[in-house]
């Protein structure tokens, strides 16, 4: 047979490199597609003027726009017979990505754990993406249940290194030549500058968009990931087609905008979490935490750890999380926990 | 609170100057979705070989996507509480703008009036868009109903100064270098030049679009307008999510090819009024009347003053605007009054 | 009348040719819509240096998206009052389209024959597009059934030359510099060469895509296409907006990837008959035959020619093609022929 059948569980082997197809050169196209898909307005990535002006060449690619393209790239060869998306640790972003810059992916298995139901395993996988000239501008682990071929197949468990619950702020490492010393704070959209920002400080929002069938379908074709649950409402049925989970990462954090202007630069991805499926017809809402500070020194740039929460059908004014039993309200559908680069005022 | 609550009523100061957020590069990637979103098939804006034989040095930006992207900048600081965008005046186009350029803009507040309810008041700003060598590429007057905060707050009026119904024809500055003594009638789609369009004559533009959601959703979004009106079907409830005037504007004139293909490039927006609201579901028509001509002299340039009707879910054989007691026709949902520079046969 | 009546059957004369209006600058922006449009995934469009280590300049235009535009040019002169578009023959793809080139384009009438009813007939033209360096990059026949004005009009057949059921492989011109010596099969995501693939070989694609409203419509307009049946959910009443039958046929193709990832490089258009109507909320599946193959020569490449045929709501493991009466499976709406250039294992 041809076409792909993707991995099941049995077919996965810890310390395996897997490289995954479809190189990428990523164009002004896809970021004009990224704001009309997102509606994100954050200066750096909208402007080469403000971009240079923070001492990048120009206007970099955002690095939501990147991962979600990397991490399609893996879809076909880890997750196309995944039963669920668990989560994802220690993204790290490295060279910033440029209008013109190729990339490529690859994955290491780096555990595989059966589910005690004997139908089910869990992959762990490192997914790195390079670009043209072998740099590495990211890397994240995910895991994923991925279904077995044969419920009888034995599998000799190999459990993951144990992931960090989050990059410590001595691990973050801005993109070379960035530069906050002469941020313009007004072009930006917010006077709001590192020293405002206090720890287990919650922000709402505000805003809510409604999700069109068409959008996320364009959005998650353009990443060229290809998970069949996204696209097909035939095999769907009654259930309906899930939204791709990045395409809520990324509306989340446009929305975030709302209050976070300055906190442009992505710099890690310490966890996410696909809480609730996402479906057309629903509105999309959020809200951000401040978990941490880190004054990282020259420049002027400091960072914040943020708890992006994306809810649906639900405004975030009270800061929806979980309940009083320790679940989440089932308006969550999204836990994300990021460091982003801020000026600091200086 | 960190998150922008936009401006009420009493937020404004006449002789105020507000900056705008996000500085935009406006790249070949929002040209491309500015085709599939409003299928405009104006030469000029398509081919980079037809604009240098205009004298352009490339093809340019359509000013329509400029404006909406400008107009966009402008929502977060004027009209987030807006009860009603109430019309447009004196817009002129500047510098054409090219693929790389990046815009920014900001507002003059040039006018304060109460309502008598004592609950709204009407905002007159004029808001300039520059490009990165602070050049003016476009400026133009709108005036919106916002609400108060506080309906005891006092404010006392400065009304607007007086503004044109309309630009006159020496008000007009072509671009400089255009130039349409080669022009290309076959390429551009019609035989008809400036001397075969008299006044009071008036075009139906035959065609039909229904709109999606989606579509004026990612429009919305590419021209970086967060109105909440246009994106949020749980507040909007039955009444449905409200369409941004200006993808009518856009589509109307995209329509409008079909009996004015060579009134390629808007030279000034003398008047826009959105007299009805457009939803997802709709379908678009539109019509045109000639209302003035004038010749530029130099380089075979005519111009027409145009007066662009679209009617929703009603064919426009037969010009529909206004009923017998003076108001709009059910159907009309815009009119907006422009000059466009048109070849002369020479 | 300004606006464009488009032609009736009576208004064709066999040796007019008929030069289509708009030209257009392909960018890189219309490439990624194509993308975000289709989820093709072949990567000698997607990756610069992937399209440079097989000897091309850097990633070209997917040539199905450059015959959408060159035919959308042709709708406004050819087909606006078509009934039908019956098929394509001797589609010819000459230099390759980089992002930059602009394309025109031009048809022949070559044949005309009226119908029994004598209320339509039978247009044949041959439609070539041509790059800004008069380079021809491509040509192809179609044939389509359009209304007479007046059924009394008396018009001189003027049967179309034959036209060839398929090009022979010896008509087969590759790209100058393809040069498959160096190809990367796993960056390409298929391990399957020419040598692998045998006539009368039947591949499945697996994946289904449902298609809503606005993505056909964000397409269509995309390639400048303006045919009524497309856009319009008022006059199209009960049976609803037709889709573009290039939509149809770009998404089969994107589908095809998965076991056919190699089959990089449209050659030729054999033969294309839309045989059933697709609208939105279809899903749409699809199957390849191998027809014949052709071993090019030099630079490791070959050639394929494969039939592709797309169904809607049904899943093609079965291949669902004909009945035993001959007529069309219900669910097949697309039978399209044409050879692909694939990399020789060497």
């Amino acid at each position: 047979m041809k076409s792909n059948p993707g991995r099941f569980f049995e077919d996965f082997c810890v310390g395996e490199v897997i490289v995954h197809a479809t190189p990428r050169t990523i164009t002004q196209g896809d970021a004009a597609l990224n704001i009309a898909l997102t509606g994100s307005r954050y200066a750096l990535f909208c402007s080469d003027e403000f971009a240079q002006a923070c001492g990048l060449a120009h206007a970099p690619i955002d690095p939501l726009l990147a991962f979600h393209i990397v991490f399609g790239k893996s879809v076909p060869d880890v997750s196309l017979n995944a039963v669920a998306n668990l989560g994802y640790a220690e993204g790290r972003f490295g060279a910033p990505i440029y209008p013109g810059d190729t990339l490529t992916a690859h994955s290491h298995v780096i555990g595989l754990k059966q589910n005690s139901n004997g139908k089910t395993g869990i992959v762990h996988v490192r997914t790195t993406g390079l670009n043209q000239h072998g740099e590495e501008v990211m890397s994240f682990c995910r895991w994923v249940m991925v279904n077995k071929r044969d419920a009888a197949a034995s599998i000799v468990d190999a459990p993951a290194p144990e992931l960090l619950p989050y990059l410590s702020a001595v691990q973050l490492t801005p993109p070379p030549g960035l530069d906050f010393s002469h941020y313009d704070f007004a072009l930006a959209g917010s006077p709001y500058a590192f020293e405002d920002y206090a720890i287990g400080e919650k922000i709402d929002h505000v805003d809510g968009v409604t999700i069109e069938e068409a959008e996320h379908q364009l959005a998650t074709r353009l990443y060229q990931n290809t998970a069949r649950v996204h696209f097909n409402a035939q095999t769907a049925g009654e259930r309906g087609r899930l939204i791709y989970g990045g395409v809520a990462i990324s509306l989340a954090r446009a929305l975030a905008f709302n209050g976070l202007a300055n906190a442009q630069m992505l710099l890690a991805i310490n966890a996410g979490r696909h809480v609730a499926p996402l479906k057309a017809g629903d509105t999309l809402y959020a809200w951000s935490e401040v978990r941490d500070r880190a004054d990282l020194g020259a420049y002027s740039i400091g960072a914040l750890r943020l708890r992006l929460i994306a809810t649906k059908n639900r405004a975030c004014t009270d800061f929806p999380l979980k309940l009083a039993d320790g679940a989440y309200d089932p308006s969550v559908v999204l836990e994300f926990d990021y460091w982003a680069a801020i000026p600091k005022r200086g």
